[in-house]
Order: C-alpha cells, then structure tokens, then sequence
C-alpha cells in the first residue's frame, strides 16, 4: 500500500523542494493576447461594494439552487410561428449563444412536447417490452435501474432544426434560427443490455418506442440502431430526468432525429414492419422537389454554428485591434467531429479552428478561432466534418439535392453578417 | 464536398439494404442479467393514468426548467453539526447517493461559504492582477472572457470532506459523511493565458487569490501549480456560475483543496513568499501526534466511495438472487483513475470493478460491479489507485501517518456494513 505521496506533502520541507525544482520562473510580457487596452486605473477596483461589507445568504436558502439574478435573460424561448396553435404542441428553444462547453444545463435544455409535458409519478410507471422477444416484460423503475448502466455525453436536435429557414432567414438570432437542440450528460441501460435477457427474434426488425403522455408519441426505430447505441435513460446531468424531457425515462438513439427520442417512455415493441405511425406519417417525413416525399431518414448530419459572435452577441464594444475569441458548437449525428474551418469572406477562403475540450462522437464539439478585430465588414462561416467523410453542405449544394420543402434535416453552412460597427445579422449566402 | 452520406440516406432503397446487410439477428434469450423474476402481468400496465388522457404543462411554464415533484427529496442537505454558529458560515451537502454519471447538476452542487453567499452585479465586478507581474491590470468580465477560453470536467471537493469521522462514524448517511464534494465542466481561462500577457517577475513563487465578499477569503497558492492548470471560471455546466459558486468567477486549481478556489474573485497578487492569509492560519492546516501543525499541503489523496448501495439507498427491496449493480464514484487530485477494487469482507479480498463511462484526470471517475444478492451480512469496501501510483489507504494506513486531529484531507477506505435484510450501515474497520 502506498501512503508515500501523503507523506511527501506532509513534509513541507519536501513540498519547498519541489516547488523550487519544477518552477517555472520569469515569464516576459508579451501582450500578444492583449483583449483590451491594458488598464491598471479602472476606479471600479476601489469602490465599496454592499456584497464586501455584509454577510451573504445563507447556506439554507436554497436546497435546490438557482442561477444569479443577473443571469435573468438566460432562458429557453418561444414563438407563435413554430406553435401548432397551442403551447402544448409547441417547442422551447435553447439559449445556445450562451452555452459554454457542451454540457447544456437542464433548466435551459431545448423542450418540443405534442401534447405538454406529462408529470408521471415514477412509482406509477411502468416499461412493458413485447413483440417478437422471447420473454415478454413489464419493469418498474426500480427494476429498470438494477441493470448495469452507462453513461454518455451525446446531443439531442430536432430534425427541424434551422427548418424555417431553407427559403431564407427567418430570425435574426441565433436561438430561434438554430437553438433545437441542447448537449447532456446521459444515464441509463443499452436495449441491447436488455434484449440479451428476454431474447429478440430472429425476424424482429423494428421497434416502436411510445409515449406514456396524452400524445402517445410512437416512433419506429430499426433494429440495427437499437442493437448499436439505443439508451434508455433515467437521468440527464447526474440527476433524474426533467419533466420536459421524459421522466421518469426516455429513448435516446444517439445522433438521430430528437423525435425518435420518445419521451415518457412505456412501450417497445420489436416487429418484422415499420409501424408507420401517426408522426412518422403527418410529420417527420421530406418532400422532395419531384413531389414524393421520403421516409425513413434517420441519422442527422454533419453541422456547425458560430455562437460568439452571432445576432445576440455581437462585437458592437470591440476596438480596432482587439483579439476576440470567435466561438462555436459543431456535431455530427454519424460520427465524431474532425475539423472546422472558417470563413470570413461568405466561403471563398478558409482558415482552420481549433477543436478545444472533449471531441466525443455525437456529441457537441467545441471549437475556437482567435481573430484580431479590424472593424471591417465581414461575412462569417463555420465549415465542420467528421470520421464518417461527411463535410458540411453550402446551401446551394443542399437544396440542389433536396429542394425547399423538406423542413427537416437542414445542415447547410449559416453566415453571419458582421457589419463595420459589428453588429451581426443572420443572412444566406447563395453562390 | 461530400454530401454522398445525406443523398445514401434520401435514398429509401439503400437504406433498408444497409439494414439488412448489418442486422444483427436473433438473440437468444439468457436471463443472465435479469434483476428480477421476469413478470409480464403486471396490472400496472394496463391502468388509465390521468397524464395519458390529459394535456400536460405548456411548454411555457418554465422559462427556467425545474426537476420533478416526485425528485423532492433530491437536494443539498444542512446540519448544525458542521456550521460555526450561523448559516453564513456553513456548507450545504451533495446528494452523492443521487449522483448519476460525473456531472453535479448546479442546483445540486456541495456549497461552503465563510460569510455568506453574495449576490454580485457582474457589471460592477472587477479582476485586479498585480504585485510581481510586469504589467499589473484591472479587467471587467467583458474584457476577462475575450482571451481564449478552455473547457475542463474536474471534482471540487472541501478538504474537510469525511473530517468529522476521523474518531468514528458520525453520520449514517453518505450525503453526511461524503457529501462536501461534486463535480461539473468548467469554463474560463487559464491565468498562464493571462500571464503571458502580462509577464510574470523572477521571484514570483506565489499568488493569493482574494474574494469579494464580506469574508474576503484569501488563500496562497505556489506559482507552478498556477502555471500549471488553475483556470478562472465563469461558467459551470454550460451555464454562468451559480451565486454560491462564485459568480460571477471564481478561481479552479484541479484536483486541490476546494478552499482554495476562491470564490467571487477580485484579486490575484503575485509575492515572493506565501501570504498566510487568515484561513490559512486558523484553518486549513494539520495537526500531527506530534503536536505540530502542517501547512501548505494542497493536493488531495486518491479516494473513492460506493454510493449504491449506501445507508440512503439500501438493499432491502432485493430477493435472493436478484443481480445488482454496485455503484460508486473514485477520485484523485493526482492523477487519473486507474482502477477500483471492491470487498466484501472487509478488506480480506478484493476483487476488480469496472470503470464506466469517461475516465479524466483530476474528475470523478464512475466504477460499477455486478453483483448476485445472497441476503447475506456484508463489509463492502471500495478501494481505488491512480496513474501517480497511489493506493487509497486503510484507516489504521492513515492514521498511523498523521493521527486522529487532522480533520483535513481523509481519504482512508470507507465500510457499509450490509445486513442480513440489506440495511447499509456506516461503519469503521480497524484491523
């Protein structure tokens, strides 16, 4: 057994030795990353604040916490154009020009519902496995959990994503042209941790996933999927599921369609056909411009977005001269994120970001570019790829291919407009 | 531009020969893993629930999400045992029994404070760095957040964490006795970043760090593991850090004391020789047998901790052969996570558990091991190492080293004592 390491710090004559070994000694001022014009004189620094001088809240304000005041603006947010006329069968949008990372927190995590957000009591609850398994099965929660469980980071996106927008833009902003979509910690069981206990039979080939809430959302997911990454999960972010996104449990087929996810989860069934059911027949299905429209279309693709700047954060209070973080989310439904370029021109010419943080496959990626700011107009891209060979679309290239009525699976380049002020402005860029 | 992936998946055709060339098949059923004796007649099954005939919550209701009703009983948790005679000065524990993967959703996360929370206008704080720096600087959080920003998953945990048990158990609780640690994403700088910019003096060897609230916590902190990877964060879980966190920055040093990372920071002061602020003085240091009191031990011991089951969350709804699975978390301040042991005998024999999900440096790391319930008496024990070569030490290990007033920094094996009817107990194992 060793204790040395505890040892060792205990020694402060030690601990003096290895501070002087290692240390890094001088470092020249460079000013290279200089954001603003050095100040040593803000008077701000001197000023007695009310928070330096009183005690705080205390620890037992709050049993669950919740952000700062000052974080008020921080939401989800709706709209009337994507609401089916009642804010049941409506969808949240995510705040991802403030997202940091690729951890959404719950409280901001994107929320489309068919028919509101059911409250189960999870004692209630019950998961029924049936079809074309051996042993059919009825869980509880409780018996769910027993299972050995896994636990993933992986985004979840609305296929509409960004789908008002393929005629043109619809919102100057980024959270309502693009904020579909939210990035969370999972945890729970594979199916296929699962189906090795009731056994699957050999024509089994589909499974539908349906809805305990009014909606009754069913799903058809393929077999193969299910058998690869299918998750049931229980908790998001090291806690239960929030009401908004299933609890008490959820199906999460990693880089698919959002709508596949089925929440409020108590029904599989594995069959031979697809089930074609209500959504995947009225909804989630792409006219094409010969007027057939496609069914079936599952994974979603390549994608990216510039969060910093975009139309709610734009560089109106940056100087001439000013390096700035240029920031942004790319991911991948098929894959693991390779690259992002990006372009300040409308896409003639390219630079390479840096991924920074975790590079995890379908998930979000974070990446960063550091820009000296010039005060000129610019037209700002992100390009990303990924392991599978993908390489984000321009618009012209997707529409070529599926035309403008498709609504769902848009991932074609987005360009912000930074004007000579710096304002930013959602804008399409057509060669 | 490759755009093959979305035309192979507008084509239906392909798609199902895709399907049909990767099927997986039949699984033949093995109840190998089943947690209960399989029931496909449960009559919960079939019962009307009101949420399944019912519109739910409008997806307007929560601007701000919040957990279920039915996750009530989830939050931090107080006692005046472990508060020096106010609110103000006391810590709020994490649910650690609760825990699902490595990320502390924030409304969860442990909360110590010294004077209270403070509730900061993010536009009147300031960050002034000065002392042996060639350029001293006062920046605003606009200004702070322009260098390049780096995403990070780390554990804070408060050194005192188990410190009131060093004698005996004091808690039958895991969240009592293990609660004063969590672990989230972290966003902000690094400040060797910042230091680049502003160039750091010869004999800079150390750096306090300064709050401000009313407490004006100080620590000292030695200049290469501030060169190393102490960051100044603004974001926790993609979001703003919370009020008790510090918003709207606090200082992180991975892996080490959690006092040191102050909150509400407004002050980085580079010197020649430690500050020996008051809570370095007061608190925070090691009384030894000997009578002396150690000072500047900052890195914290590889630990770990079953956390299924635990006094919160016993065994007593298993039947006899029921498999489970044995859950925990295992953390070091020195490294990563090479592997975890379990006992059920009190130490006599271990056997390997798995690590599950991302194993990171300086992070909580996830272990589980499958388990068939007997309904037998058991000492379960949990026993992990990292990749600096340390091994979580026995109790008389730890205090054969620094005795029984440490209060600080223990990390020796942790016992539940399992019964006969699967009660968990918090025990100590002497040899």
């Amino acid at each position: 057994m060793n204790t040395d390491s505890k040892l060792e710090q205990l020694s402060r004559r030690n601990f003096f030795k290895k501070t002087a070994q290692y240390s890094v000694g001088a470092i020249a001022a460079a000013s290279v990353l200089s954001p603003v014009t050095m100040r040593a004189d803000d008077p701000a620094i001197m000023e007695e604040k009310e928070w330096g001088t009183t005690l705080g809240d205390p620890v037992t304000k709050n049993k669950y916490g919740m952000p700062s005041v000052y974080e008020h603006n921080n939401t989800r947010r709706i709209t009337k154009l994507l609401s089916s006329g009642n804010w049941q069968a409506s969808i949240a949008m995510c705040p991802i020009h403030e997202q940091e990372g690729i951890i959404t927190p719950n409280g901001l995590f994107f929320s489309r519902s068919h028919g509101g957000t059911a409250q189960i009591d999870p004692n209630e609850h019950r998961l029924m496995i049936h079809g074309l398994v051996e042993k059919p099965i009825v869980l509880t929660m409780d018996e769910l959990k027993r299972y050995p469980s896994v636990t993933r980071i992986h985004f979840i996106e609305c296929p509409a994503n960004g789908g008002p927008e393929w005629r043109g833009p619809q919102f100057n902003s980024i959270q309502f042209a693009k904020g579909m979509m939210s990035c969370a910690q999972w945890t729970g069981v594979y199916v296929k941790t699962i189906l090795e206990d009731l056994g699957l039979k050999p024509e089994a080939l589909w499974m539908l996933a349906e809805g305990a809430d009014n909606s009754h959302m069913g799903r058809t997911i393929p077999v193969d999927k299910v058998l690869d990454d299918a998750m049931i999960v229980w908790a998001q972010n090291g806690e239960a599921l929030r009401p908004e996104q299933g609890y008490p449990i959820r199906i999460l087929l990693p880089g698919w369609e959002g709508n596949l996810c089925v929440k409020w989860l108590n029904r599989l069934e594995f069959s031979a056909e697809p089930f074609y059911a209500k959504e995947e027949t009225s909804k989630y299905t792409g006219l094409l411009p010969s007027g057939k429209a496609i069914q079936h279309f599952y994974p979603l693709e390549v994608n990216s977005i510039i969060t910093s700047p975009c139309p709610e954060k734009p560089w109106t209070d940056l100087k001439k001269g000013d390096l700035v973080e240029i920031r942004g989310l790319a991911w991948s439904g098929q894959g693991t994120i390779t690259g992002v370029d990006i372009s300040f021109d409308g896409g003639k010419n390219f630079v390479e970001a840096s991924l920074t943080g975790l590079v995890l496959p379908k998930s979000w990626t974070n990446f960063s570019y550091m820009y000296r700011y010039e005060g000129k107009p610019l037209l700002l891209q992100s390009r990303s790829r990924d392991d599978s060979g993908n390489v984000q679309p321009t618009i012209d290239q997707e529409t070529a291919v599926v035309g403008v009525e498709h609504v769902y699976h848009r991932n074609s380049i987005c360009t912000w407009e930074v004007t000579a002020k710096g304002e930013v402005n959602n804008v399409h860029i057509r060669s």
